[in-house]
């Protein structure tokens, strides 16, 4: 086990926090590093668990669409729509900003990469009559995830939800969303995080 | 039917071929856009029987890992990893050339976006004994293919075959690859396309 001290919350993936405990590296800047089983290589047998457990926690909610963004999030929210049932779409990084008419556009700030690029998604692609699952790998800041949110507010149709990998909880943008009104699960929620350390939130 | 005229091939994946007939444009420059099932809005269940197909024409090969290169080939890897049962790994793109010590680095010439980048792939994620099927969604001049080959190489890893959706079987990169020996299978082969027809090679 690679950290000193660790303790597992009480969601139900267990499997993926003992994944993140064992393959997870936190790099300066609070930066945590799945890059062998989600961000680079793809553990596609654990992808489709988790999109089984995003499919147990919005079943019911007559999801027409899962929506992304390019290129970490594309495994799990295809994985999630074919659980579902659903077309995945993914969200386009532009380069700089893009007022085309044929798409929605959202600027979206990268604390990684301190650069905010236009996210855009065709028009015909999200309809007033969908009901929006937003998917994604990681939620620290909350940037991606109210893109995103912006972009299915532009095409009139309902963000359902959002249901992200791993929350970094000691960081605002779960919260902030929240208090906003939008439903956000996390499949596992990091309270805080060391070069010795790892806890994942309690609830 | 958006094609006046139009021609099957005799490849197992017919339902394949009725979606790019039916969906598929054709624009200027001899682009064949195919974004409202593969490169921006996903199919999930058409991208697992293409992985089903793909499993069908591999399997007996050993294959340990998957390797694709981001954003639009990540959906067909991932599902492809799942059917094989081994991790997919999607060489990103690097902004311009990569000299780290830490990763594999080929530079691909984008005929598209007539740029030049160099994919990567961390070291960890490939190794010597590896058996590895490359997988994409475009083949035409067969810059990317032949990217992740040679890092392939670079490795030491074997490189069982390719396995693209759709192949421009009119330009030139699928030929070439073949004559160098590798395994190149393509979902869909077109022989000829425009604004007006579109025709899958008969074999």
């Amino acid at each position: 086990m690679r950290y000193a001290a660790y303790r597992l919350g009480d969601k139900a993936m267990k499997i993926l926090e003992e994944r993140i405990l064992r393959d997870g590296v936190v790099k300066p800047g609070g930066i945590l590093k799945v890059d062998s089983f989600l961000n680079h290589q793809i553990d596609p047998q654990l992808c489709y668990e988790m999109a089984q457990e995003i499919h147990r926690l919005f079943e019911g909610e007559r999801i027409t669409k899962i929506l992304t963004i390019e290129a970490s999030g594309i495994s799990v929210a295809v994985m999630t729509g074919l659980v579902f049932g659903v077309p995945a779409v993914f969200a386009k990084k532009a380069a700089g900003r893009n007022t085309s008419s044929e798409v929605y556009s959202s600027p979206v700030y990268s604390y990684t990469k301190q650069v905010t690029k236009d996210v855009i998604v065709a028009k015909e692609y999200l309809s007033a009559g969908d009901r929006v699952l937003i998917v994604d790998d990681f939620l620290a800041m909350g940037s991606a995830l109210e893109g995103l949110c912006d972009i299915v507010a532009q095409a009139g149709a309902e963000a359902v939800g959002a249901a992200v990998v791993i929350e970094k909880a000691f960081q605002p943008g779960g919260d902030r969303l929240r208090a906003g009104g939008l439903r956000v699960e996390a499949l596992a929620r990091v309270r805080s995080m060391s070069d010795e350390s790892l806890e994942f939130v309690k609830e």
